[in-house]
């Protein structure tokens, strides 16, 4: 008998989707390095190109400047670098790691910015799909969750830069972009033959790169044709059917304008890591906060930012879905779940 | 009637290999975030896992640390930002970028060494393809073009680092890795997550790296089955076809241990881009140098740091070739260069 699996951790990583993929598989074929003067060469710098205008399509970031990355990581050091940006505590550890973290967050998870000029701040968060209002003038805006299944433009954005990567729109992993407007620049971390106009040095990841076009395309296309609002009716009737067999549930950003696709929920003193496991070994991927390096156990910062205490932040449970992922599914969860759940009450009593 | 193309720029970038083909397919369907707990995580991480076990067992780094980056380039920054090593001129824009150019070079190509803990030394270039000989207790080595052409065990190279690229083995472009002997560090340049045991943080190139294990191995076994041997005698053949034909030809590094797939052929006065170009049309993708941003034409920084003069530097032709090109695409090569050089030579007469 093959196990199944239900994979409902899209906020961590989106599975492949066939445009990427089939643009993947094409691009093997084309041998050249993009550098490179000769046909070969120009077939490659073609294939990228189109990638890059399929980005900033999608993105609605024409005319704008489209520096491809090894993923928002990378993104984010080459846009905050040196800069001590002020940040809130709700930021992913990649944008935290090189600002002030200062910036107020409300208990409903909403961060106020003073100084949107030097200031980062997120579109949607990944631990509770909250999403912020990006104040005009902001100087990086993290867009990595929110890019692919809410509507967004980044030429009417209000920010000067902002992170987009692959992996979190069904491309593959380790490719993404910052994306700058005309005229702003930023200096290069990456140094050497001088691609990407002399932002980031080294031969292309062409095959990702083509990859990350296809599914920008494809993402903008599920938009535009109503997948993700089927994807919220999806986790809205998981959160009913949950609701329905916990005492006082505490779903994390419930009242606030929230991505479509993520459920984050608080039961006091059941772990999250622990729901993670035993939710696994009933065969659901589900997540107890943002993918962290190799499954550290801690409380998560969001939370704690957003004012929950110790023993809240540290039984969360996370929930992220995608279009591909079935009502079938998500009651199969939620009995899977809400058994593991009496069978903890009944324990902890 | 469809066009013959030949690629004789492997230098530049290798073609895909079979084996990382078929990898990098297979990782497609892996749908998990390698830092997840769940068992997508887990068959994710697995298989990066297993990808670094093949990189060190070909690299014979086995028991050192192996970082994956994006290249080589990401490599160089990593082990050599703030360091101020010493290099030579022959080194790739991405090294030097970060050091001391004062290391002396001899009109042979070989580098002078005074302070290996200090210094930074290409194994091979990768426009001559002269092999450098590396001292014990050398600081950081860029085995980008050498690795997986001549045989080198990182265990016994004499090196603290070393930098590796997949792109350049046959495995995709945009993967690489930093080498490291345990019990050393580096400061991560991408923060964030903390993967890679803290030295380079973001959500990992997971189909990328698994072509770039299985380019590593078909690369072992290339080398070891004596395939890069026949590259040798293919390219010893296309020099004496070469040099019946033109007065004092000039093999850069023919008398010196170089790689066994490089030509490098100086005829001053007739520009390298000229033949590039003319090359090109006639079907050939060939190289005037590195391949570097977007055809910069310029004299080469490598032959110019070996005494060269401009008009040398600028009057190089470079050929690179692999396993999969043939007598006979090289004889239709060497007929087509000389034919454009009796014209060059009819002209400037």
């Amino acid at each position: 008998m093959t196990k199944t699996r239900t994979y409902l951790d899209w906020n961590a990583t989106a599975p492949l989707v066939q445009a990427a993929r089939e643009a993947m598989i094409a691009a093997m074929d084309v041998v050249g390095n993009p550098s490179s003067v000769h046909g070969e060469g120009r077939a490659a710098k073609g294939l990228m190109e189109r990638a890059r205008a399929q980005v900033a399509e999608a993105f609605g970031a024409q005319g704008a400047d489209v520096v491809f990355t090894s993923g928002s990581t990378e993104g984010a050091a080459l846009a905050l670098t040196d800069r001590n940006l002020h940040c809130a505590g709700v930021e992913h550890d990649a944008v935290s790691a090189w600002c002030e973290v200062d910036l107020p967050v409300a208990k409903d998870g909403v961060v106020t910015v003073t100084d949107p000029a030097q200031s980062t701040v997120q579109l949607a968060n990944s631990e509770t799909g909250i999403i912020q209002k990006i104040p005009e003038g902001l100087a990086v805006c993290d867009a990595t969750q929110g890019f692919g299944k809410i509507p967004v433009a980044f030429n009417w954005l209000g920010a000067d830069m902002a992170l987009i990567s692959a992996h979190k729109i069904g491309g593959p992993k380790g490719v993404g972009a910052l994306v700058l407007k005309q005229g702003l620049d930023v200096t290069a971390r990456i140094r050497g033959g001088g691609q990407e106009m002399g932002r980031r040095s080294g031969t292309e990841n062409l095959i990702g790169i083509a990859g990350f076009g296809a599914a920008a395309e494809a993402a903008s296309k599920a938009l535009a044709d109503g997948l993700w609002d089927e994807v919220a009716e999806k986790r809205d009737y998981l959160e009913a059917m949950l609701a329905d067999g916990v005492e006082d549930p505490i779903f994390v950003g419930q009242g606030a304008k929230r991505l479509p696709n993520t459920m984050n929920l608080i039961t006091p003193g059941w772990r999250g890591e622990t729901q993670v496991m035993q939710m696994d070994l009933a065969g659901f991927a589900v997540s107890a906060g943002s993918a962290c390096s190799s499954g550290k156990v801690k409380a998560s910062s969001v939370l704690t930012a957003m004012g929950f205490d110790a023993d809240a932040a540290t039984s969360a449970l996370r929930v992220s879905i995608g279009p591909d992922v079935t009502k079938e599914e998500l009651e199969r969860f939620a009995k899977a779940w809400l058994s593991a759940y009496a069978r903890w009450k009944k324990r902890a009593a």
